[in-house]
């Protein structure tokens, strides 16, 4: 027996397990599951395990094209379906224990709140990494970075159109004046990552921001959702954010999950994973 | 029968109902419900409803002394205990219809996915109001305004010391120079509270920022944490937030939910409750 075949999964860091999967892939491509019952086939309507069996399928169909699954708990929180995320990530582990499990879930709280929430992400879904806000600084983060193996990824600019009003303000800082989401950056990549355990959230309808954003933070892994439905330039945000290891989670949600419309939708999800997954390469620096 | 007596409660917007509940008691208290099973009395150790029935004890010892209740989602799902939250605002809803539930969820997201959230914390949960992150801009904050007779309260500033990494920075706008913290309340007061549903969080642990803030929101609704546990100046919070009308919600947690440790545990919190919202008042102006 090989000792290093039999460690657990959980027992390597976040973010080794995705630069490994950046290598083995290649792959920057992240799916996420969002998954919406008014869009599903028809022969799963109705079934009171629909969102686990379609997400179980999407992830059976695409697990060799991407570097991690983002299930997004809002939509399985709607739906009363915790029970079927829970099942969903355990499957993950157990049928694909190479690819990583982002929860998406944006959680902002502090003190013994945060660390309700970091046990709920980590130790009842067991996710390996979440997504964060950073309005309430670092008291807010720490008590996910209390894990030690698990990753904590953190907003610093959003793909959508209101965005810029907070986070394009030009702040003063001891550099001078510079957006707020530079600063976020800065502030996760200097202070916040003791550990080597933080990541950033940056959309891809920002490819200049995106670089800048690089350019601040060294290889920091970071997350980048808006291609496909939400229009964002993929050549131009695998430009600017790639390094030469990997360094982006790009994220495609929809555009994905309701390629296909019937019996067939997990081999058409299958299709446009793979044509992204390779879009994404042919990017690559 | 009089048309108005038998209105729903919930065809009255949240912002009035407070209204309502700050000049009948009168009382600015919000007894936030923070349920840790791990404090809870002995006798209720153990039970699988535990968290409902110590919540259920707290709400009906304390209704008549507060403006609203809060319950932290986090508590639950951390015990997977969403259904006993949902019990639990049912059960507010149908004994103590007069008191408004702010659902404590701090949710931030955009689009499609904030549709879901507003969906869960409204429909599934029928909280009455929701607490929100600001980071996102106006995007994140329409879709729960969407759902017109609800409130939506917007992190502003918070009680914890690294809430000045980013909420103290000093941003460039308009008008020069002010705390980020400062533009947020005018974001939410002149441009996001477009249907009278906003309010804010300011936190009891810094009065001066809370006067700086009412300076410039007019009457919107304030919610201050941070008393009791968190060591908040309540009189000096009082005196800089409240409003002829009332204006705050004054919210206080574990001081009243772990006031006895036994059976009594309800009276004790009863007693706390009743001395806080007398100490509130006797603060204001």
């Amino acid at each position: 027996m090989d000792g290093a075949s039999t460690a657990r999964v959980e027992d390597v860091p976040f973010v080794e397990r995705l630069a490994a999967r950046w290598k083995a892939g290649p792959t920057l491509l992240c799916v996420g599951l969002d998954p919406d019952p008014a869009r599903f086939p028809p022969h799963l309507q109705g079934r009171p395990d629909a969102i686990l069996a379609f997400c179980r399928a999407i992830v059976d169909a695409t697990h060799d094209l991407v570097c991690a699954f983002k299930p997004q708990i809002a939509y399985f929180a709607a739906h009363r379906a915790e029970d079927q995320l829970e099942a969903l990530i355990e499957y993950i582990h157990t049928a694909h224990p190479h690819v990583p499990v982002i929860l998406d879930a944006k959680r902002g709280d502090m003190g013994s709140t945060s660390d309700q929430y970091a046990r709920e992400v980590f130790e009842r879904y067991r996710a390996d990494a979440v997504t964060l806000q950073p309005y309430q600084g670092y008291d807010a983060i720490a008590p996910y970075l209390a894990y030690a193996y698990k990753g904590a990824i953190i907003l610093c600019r959003t793909s959508n159109p209101s965005g810029d009003e907070l986070q394009a303000l030009r702040v003063a800082t001891e550099r001078g004046e510079e957006p707020l989401y530079i600063h976020v950056a800065r502030l996760v990549a200097e202070r916040w990552n003791t550990n080597g355990q933080c990541g950033l959230v940056v959309g891809a309808t920002y490819p200049k921001e995106l670089a800048a954003v690089r350019a601040v933070v060294g290889d920091l892994p970071i997350l980048v959702p808006g291609i496909g439905a939400q229009g964002g330039d993929l050549e131009a945000s695998v430009a600017a954010g790639a390094t030469p290891a990997g360094g982006l989670m790009v994220s495609s949600s929809r555009a994905v999950l309701y390629a296909g419309k019937d019996e067939d939708f997990a081999s058409a999800a299958r299709q446009v994973a793979l044509e992204t997954r390779d879009a994404i390469e042919r990017c690559r620096p």
